[in-house]
């Protein structure tokens, strides 16, 4: 290591340090790393399906309970409105989900898989599950269940705080 | 629990068994919700400052490095090129970073904290340090510690998958 040090040509030690210092003690740093990493995963495995993990998780959701109300389903996954809206119009253009409205309520809107939809849901599958095993897979299998555990205790614990909660029980 | 169900009503117990069975199975799932908690603890505790978690990371590697590369300052804080331009732009216009050419190649943007934005972030530091600290202050101690060692060795292992790998070394 040098001690030179310039202005406009920083070292690369001193990346590195202050990575090890700082940015790696950071929780919500490495949080959101690991989500783009998650991201590029299940892209690159789900790539020909053209489904990203948020509309498959909602997708997920609509399989199991046909015709879901569309505002209890942002609760299912923790999507707020806005981004729900934005989701399930793209879903509808691809013509993976079809809305209707419910006759008691006409501003409700319920939300079913079509056909297509369906089969989408079954095809990456495997493919979704290579996605999400591949994140975690750098860890032992033991690790895994202890970093799965912990995320489930954080999400659960700090569920309120989030801007979308989810509702389900 | 009942055992019926309608098409329109779905049952909560129905949501609560996937998500039991299913989505908290999921590491994407389960990291993109923990996420959104952090950005939700980071902005409640740091609404004062107007700073996002992102353009915070940016200003700590920009504080360290003064007139550091825009795109070397990408590859420390794992952030495309894109999103980076606009993150850059808004502190630019908050007044919080300065902009300048390098005089050796007109292309470069080396990027600087102006004095008020070495203010903002020595002010918010004990409002981040809390925000980050209440994302796993859920867990006790030791696991916490064992929580960032998973995150670290996660990161690094999956750095070269995410659409803007860490570049530090």
């Amino acid at each position: 290591m040098s001690d030179a040090v310039t202005d406009a040509e920083p070292l690369a030690a001193d990346a590195h340090d202050f990575f090890k210092t700082t940015l790696s003690l950071r929780p919500g740093f490495l949080i959101r790393r690991l989500h783009q990493i998650h991201l590029a995963l299940f892209a690159e495995e789900c790539a020909a399906f053209g489904v990203t993990p948020v509309q498959y998780s909602i997708m997920s959701v609509v399989l199991l309970q046909p015709r879901i109300d569309q505002a209890r389903l942002g609760h299912e996954v923790g999507v707020d409105r806005a981004t729900l809206t934005n989701v399930i119009g793209r879903l509808e253009t691809k013509g993976l989900i079809r809305r209707s409205k419910k006759a008691t309520d006409k501003r409700s809107n319920l939300v079913k898989l079509t056909a297509r939809g369906e089969a989408v849901l079954e095809g990456m599958a495997d493919a979704v599950q290579r996605a999400h095993a591949r994140t975690i897979a750098p860890l032992p299998p033991e690790d895994q269940a202890r970093f799965l555990d912990y995320l489930n205790r954080l999400v659960d614990a700090g569920n309120e705080y989030s801007r979308a909660p989810l509702r389900i029980a």
